[in-house]
């Protein structure tokens, strides 16, 4: 199995409900460090698993709505707790829709799995890995 | 599949026997920066694998008996090769207990897999990943 | 010269106020990886600058209040621009006062200069340094 | 699963063919950080997955016709696009070859599975993994 | 003293010319990771040393004409041993001159100190550090 | 100021005396990533600080004697507390030798500073960086 991963950020504000969360019940915020690796069982003809350029490219345009933004505010996010581990599973969702409309130029629509790791800090990250279906 | 990863890190000294280990047959020592990675098939009702607090509070609570110590001159390890890969095996057993008893809080109880990864210098590290039975 | 540097982070909400900003006059967030670094010119009796241990305390005392807050909403920085290069010189301030009140043990009353790191994401950083006076 | 990764690094120059990678069509250069990973279902006798140091050697020896080379230049890479892609199957079949011949000293027989992964910048890697058969 | 200090890297090719570089003579390259510092005595009104956001760019906008490039071809280098020392003095010097006319925004004309860091691999940096006169 | 930076490790055993120290007064260990940044104000006809690789060979040259070892049972360091901080400075001195007895190779000679750091985990590091005189 082959894979390309490529990094961006974001850096936004939010809050969660219930006593699980303790002192992160308040307004805080994060900068995610945000790998999204690729994995093609196959290279393509170009021998890439797809464009690192292209793939930064989308992985940027994925995350723009949400950066610099206080998520608690989002009208998609009413109701849910944004935590590492649902946006790990939220930018996945938004990767694959673009790797089966070619935002990823040659080579997206092969793509098997994704994996999608925020690092909240030098101590803590989450991930999201699944086929794409 | 879903993952948290958490970071702590144990300064201890020990020893190896047997001509592979070369120069490392004499008393040294280690920093081993460690990473645990908790999976789960699905989150929890928080929309979390497991709090990261709790999770960081069970590695180090895991952590504190080999913590500052001669690995050589503990009881458990009479006999044993205290190697990287031994290490991570041995701490991912008690993290595995850990998950069952509840030290992780809400959703320890669905952990489905555990890697434990054991940097020893900025060139080497290795791990051990095994599904929770 | 010699130092010794401990790390720690906090997870902020803020915004800025000002054309230069541009979208971070949203309210949005940020993890600071915090590098503290103190200064001496001799070691202490003990060979160190500051006990690690201890410098790592002071460091988490000295950023618990700010930790998981709004910036925005706290009575300090009204009026202010809680910028990465501000909130390094704030936690210079703060930590230069534990030095002389003894929060740092041992050595803290012969530190001659700190240094204030905050990394904010993997392509951005800013620090505070300056002499004790 | 039990699993060790070393670390080293190789600088070359190459250049690529084809509309898809742009500005890298140009004869331009990488540093290639490589970690490989070797995994073993059980420990040997030794407690190890294969020794550290001659994890390296081997590593190292199977980098160095590639070091410090224009990759365009060599025999072995006429008419191939040496993406990060490629090199990472590259190594790996050198050393899943090394393996089997014993340059990783004991635990090399009983490897199941390598990955290795070329980081080429702080925003971008490859890699390849799969079982040895 | 503040700084701000912002990343951006290159790959390029490029050879040295004399035994002291052993096998660096011939055709190889690199990945620089490029860190920049700015420093500044004081803080603009907005509390900043420059914006992170046009030091950025100004990094990219400076890196632009060397990126995928092999250096031996290049005008401005040739009879030059275009070493990670080299380097980092030729980026100060642009830099320097973008300071100086407006490309880093507001505070750019304020700035007393720029240092360039290039990392060359995980084992090893140079950089050069200067005031601007 | 040019300077250049190459890194190593050294895997030791050791224990300290006196209160301050905690649970370090137990023999226990670390790994110590030791970066030594070699500083000249002018760079060589070669246009190097030295040259990188006899860096790295004059680092390992004088890191051999200290690593697998333990500490507490070395003849020079009798009654000496063998911390970070003061082992930053030993290699500093053994390492300010090299460069005036030519182990550096061409522009040693030239070196006007030395900083050594030692990172003795995630979270924590100590340096000496002082002029050659």
């Amino acid at each position: 199995m082959f894979a390309v991963e490529v990094r961006d950020h974001i850096m936004i504000a939010h809050s969660f409900r219930g006593a699980l969360f303790g002192p992160a019940q308040k307004l805080h915020g994060a900068t995610f460090v945000i790998d999204v690796a690729f994995f093609r069982d196959r290279l393509t003809k170009d021998a890439v698993v797809v464009d690192i350029g292209r793939a930064h490219d989308a992985l940027k345009a994925t995350l723009a709505p949400l950066n610099y933004q206080n998520l608690d505010a989002l009208q998609q996010f009413q109701g849910i707790e944004t935590t590492t581990e649902f946006l790990s599973k939220y930018i996945f969702d938004a990767l694959a829709k673009s790797a089966k409309t070619g935002a990823l130029g040659p080579g997206g629509e092969g793509i098997s799995r994704i994996r999608v790791t925020l690092r909240e800090s030098h101590v803590a990250r989450a991930w999201y890995e699944a086929p794409l279906t």
